[in-house]
């Protein structure tokens, strides 16, 4: 099969420290990674195309096509739910391959539809064609989805260029870029995304095709924002201009897209201001704007980031997408920096806060993910507002892409996983790899020089994850010598030959995580996780009598292990002592009482403010309590779940 | 001065276990109530005169009166404004008596174009008047403010009937009363106000005027919820038969004002399941979604009620309708039933969640009141949304109305102030009595019986809140012998003579309260409060290097008072030993980091998920902090404030 470039195709920008492997070059199978995006080529896939069709999507295509002016379905940014599913289906083709079935039939349906739906001049976005005027076009950039849905037209149209090698789509796309870019711009019409995410496929269009409008258009969306063109709000990211900003901060998705849209500007323009406003801004994210999941926007209200701190538990909305956009911009940061922490965030959130967002069966999703649960939540098939389903297909369907990157005579590991890599370097090098491993639930990984073109020393990075305290190397069963400090890389330059083996060992044991004192939610609590994975308790593995919102835990006790496969393969369970539960807090106690004071209210009912009776058997009896990765809770019966419990420190 | 009738006119309903005094017979004078009083009839009510000159509010009836059908300005709910504002004035005049002021030129002009804007069928609701057809009229009471207009303009125009006499203003509320009942109900247009509120007014319609229509019509809008007539959601109060709710929930301001008007069903028809739904949803309130200021409704979010627990600190809703609105309900729950309990939440909602709401100088208006702050929030002269402003206005403009009630030959005092009180009871006899006190500063109250009618023994009843852990009451200079109980009512039968005295002491000594583990955000917590005064931490008052957002608190210290004269007259401020600013949390401290570990991350940026450096000094030295009133808070310089500090018990 032939190359396929990569999803962000930063091979020859000229601004970046490393550079991505072709989507065709690394391979998982047999490991974690490949049992998500089996299940998510299996079931998601098919499912997603139900939900579009049911959902009326593919039918404003049709009635775009037909003239019609009315029944339009959906939100007015309905396009992007077919064009990110597109995104997908076509990343599991590069993988795969075409084989002529269901899913690919249903592909071809939807571009026949996109295609029969884009007007002469290249205008396609069907809620503008089937409910308002002509005149209305591109007139409205600030509050409608014109320039959200192209962006992602364009990602998909990409996709499915470059892992089919058809060209309809990419041909649509060129054709709605030209028409934008005739349309848009300084001079033309002035005007900015309302919701930000085309700076990055236009950049992605350009490397494509080579076209410097399309930067040049992306460029003026970065820089011309906070001037009042999109309303002044921190909302619409038009508050202050990208490189002025200090603090991270409006709708999380929109921002978050805007940022590795900016990324990806710096990538091919080396525009040194940006990308310092870059790592400033993405050191505000994960500095006082996270939660522990990876989970980013904070606030229900608005889907919008919060204050630094502000970061509950039971309402924290942290939007599936968000946290995968917050992935797509650490990648980018990778790319152009090639500093470890960005791949420590984009591990740490697609493991927690992006799998969070998806269950295991692959057909029902979280918008909002909190980190406790009182019962309610269920996962649902779909939503109105149908953004996170495809996105996570998208996501899953590409993981390979964060594994590896190359640089001038250097390869990087970046993901741990079951893999197949064929690296070849910018310096004409090439370096094929086998990776064997249990990742992440065990930490060691096995690696395998399967074949080496290269007349000199080539160096191969290591990542070593930030939360790992204790990892060795050995390099055909010999110790590695010198440090192996936690959240870098460790590079091994060596005249690698085939037959060579690297065997990384971390030490994945499972540790307590406390948060920074002015994360009130969190105060005087522990959260469990072990390796790259963040574990909760939820009810349904409890013991009888043992309330999940009322439990404490013993910091002291050892913390047990044990493999479960009844939930997933090779998964491992926690089990912890905890206590509080033989005496819980009972939702007759009052909600605030005087401290020391014991006395009944008076009048026997409901103790308002005064003191209630002294709390039976606290920190009393430990029962044992068993931890389940957060990322898989809501997969079984429903009922509570908590991530942070508190410390029984005193 | 004629005998003014109370704002809740329960004297002769037939389920009233309390009486209300006439509004006329209770004077706040000299004490805390009277000068907050005071400042809201000389500047907030002027003030808000001005708004809603400025806001175009009364302008909307001048369009009316014109024929005018566009032009219209601000919220569809805007006449409500105007109508809570005409219901203040009234109070203040029905106090100090109508002395021809510019206020009263203000009122009367006011009035003047209600009077013009009703339409000759009685129909009065300027949104509808100027912008809707006729044919809309009471066809969408789910969506739009018809009713919730009717129900405000029912209170403006009893409490300006009752307090200056003049029978304009009540002859425009009758006339609306009988159209809306000629229009809406069973068999006519059946459906229920999306916001309630009208449901209490027409109770006392029915009560000021006897037509039995006005409270036949409440009891359907109490009585045909859950029934999916207003949408079905918990948002507009339909998800649930008010009888069958077990949970408080939905729009917070709508939820309390519904349960408003069905406790004054219940006090004119004993509907006893009614009774026993409101109690339990009372429970339900005080004991799981309730701040710890009293503030209600937790979320930003639709301003609704959160689950049981939600009670954040820094993004807490608790609009200041609500706390209002609270306030309103446990009146009626106690005119219901003289449980203390509904006294004491009254009491402390009044002085710390409703007073919290509103600036010390009267003319500026929190709508949200959080626990904790950043440092951003200031206070505002008005708003979009301006229910809140006016509703402050005639909650002190009536504060006296609380203060006592009578039933068969006994009087209540419910709350202290300096005050005189000439309470007439049911069963004929008369107690006349002032009281002298510096409450809620100091603990001592001094009732002087200044005229007794009577033949028989009086019971007089003296409330114990249940925030007091140490009261002691003398007679005459005797102690009065037997057990005096916290949250309940101290009798002392007598006959009664002038010149007797009575000194209630209670001990008002500095607290620290503990919340209910589940509240997360206060959890290892503390909160100072005095007497029924809750305290908070303002960065203004603190010593140089103090961070309030960091400070902790040292229990086992001695809590210093102190009388302040620069903030409010007698304040009293307290001082207490803390800790953790020496050496504060840095916000370039982790997110979160492994328990016990220590290592500097290896690539020298931003700790992702590893361990920082060693937290230098922490629970090093001690320093003072100044706690403050919290209904006083964000007076002066803005920035960071805290009610719950965490307590250094480890």
């Amino acid at each position: 099969m032939a190359e396929i470039a990569p999803i962000v195709d930063a091979a020859r920008s000229p601004y970046a420290a490393r550079r991505p492997l072709p989507f065709s070059a690394v391979l998982l199978e047999g490991g974690f990674w490949s049992g998500r995006r089996l299940v998510n080529g299996l079931a998601a896939l098919p499912h997603g195309h139900a939900e579009l069709v049911a959902t009326g999507v593919l039918r404003n295509f049709a009635r775009s096509i037909a003239g019609e002016r009315s029944g339009y379905e959906g939100k007015r940014y309905a396009d992007s739910d077919l064009y990110k599913w597109i995104e997908a289906v076509s990343y599991e083709l590069g993988r795969a391959g075409k084989r002529g079935g269901e899913i690919e039939s249903a592909l071809d349906g939807a571009v026949d539809l996109i295609e029969g739906a884009q007007e002469s001049s290249g205008y396609l976005y069907t809620y503008y064609q089937v409910l308002r005027e002509e005149r209305d076009r591109w007139r409205h950039l600030d509050t409608d989805h014109e320039l959200y849905c192209a962006g992602h037209l364009f990602q998909a149209a990409l996709a499915h260029f470059r892992c089919t090698g058809e060209r309809r789509l990419a041909g649509v796309a060129r054709k709605l870029a030209d028409e934008l870019c005739r349309s848009v711009g300084p001079g033309k019409i002035e005007g900015l995304p309302g919701h930000p995410g085309i700076e990055m496929a236009l950049v992605e269009m350009y490397r494509a095709f080579g076209d410097p409008s399309y930067l040049a258009l992306a460029r003026y969306f970065v820089d011309a924002r906070g001037k009042g063109l999109c309303g002044g709000a921190s909302y619409n990211q038009d508050h202050v201009p990208v490189r002025r900003a200090r603090e991270i901060a409006g709708h999380a998705v929109m921002q978050l897209y805007l940022l590795c849209g900016a990324a990806d500007v710096y990538l091919e323009t080396g525009d040194s201001e940006l990308l310092g406003a870059l790592e400033r801004l993405w050191d505000d994210l994960v500095l006082h704007k996270m939660s522990i999941s990876g989970g980013v926007g904070a606030r229900h209200e608005l889907e919008s980031f919060g204050e630094p701190y502000e970061l509950p538990n039971d309402r924290i909305y942290n939007e599936t997408c968000a946290q995968i956009a917050a992935v797509m911009w650490s990648w980018r940061m990778l790319l152009a920096t090639g500093k470890a922490r960005y791949a420590d965030h984009l591990e740490w959130t697609l493991y927690n806060g992006v799998l969070s967002g998806v269950s295991l069966d692959g057909t029902a999703y979280f918008y909002p993910n909190p980190l406790r649960s009182r019962g309610s939540p269920r996962r649902s098939p779909w939503f109105d507002c149908a953004c996170c389903p495809p996105n996570v297909m998208r996501t899953l369907a590409s993981m390979h892409s964060y594994v590896a990157t190359t640089s001038d005579g250097a390869v990087q590991l970046h993901l741990y996983d079951r893999a197949r890599i064929s690296a070849a370097l910018p310096t004409g090098e090439r370096l094929d790899v086998r990776l064997d491993t249990d990742y992440p639930w065990r930490g060691a990984v096995r690696i395998f020089v399967e074949r080496v073109e290269s007349a000199r020393e080539i160096e191969l990075s290591l990542r070593i994850p930030g939360w790992c305290r204790r990892a060795g190397i050995r390099v055909n069963g010999r110790d590695l010598p010198g440090p192996i400090g936690s959240g870098s890389y460790r590079s091994i330059r060596r005249a690698w030959k085939a037959g060579d083996q690297v065997l990384l060992d971390m030490e994945v044991a499972p540790v307590l995580y406390v948060a920074h004192p002015l994360v009130e939610p969190a105060r005087s609590c522990g959260a469990l996780a072990r390796g790259p994975i963040l574990y909760c308790i939820e009810q349904t593995d409890q013991v009888e009598g043992a309330s999940v919102l009322a439990s404490t835990l013993a910091p002291g006790e050892p913390i047990g292990e044990e493999s479960d496969d009844s939930l997933l393969e090779g998964l491992v369970t926690l089990s912890v002592l905890g206590g509080g539960s033989p005496a819980p807090a009972s939702e007759s106690e009052p909600l605030y009482r005087q401290r020391g004071a014991s006395d009944e209210p008076a009048d026997g009912g409901v103790p308002f403010f005064t003191a209630a009776r002294a709390r039976g058997g606290g920190g009393g009896g430990r029962i044992p309590l068993r931890a389940t990765p957060y990322f898989a809770w809501a997969n079984r019966s429903p009922g509570p779940m908590a991530v942070w419990l508190p410390l029984e420190d005193r």
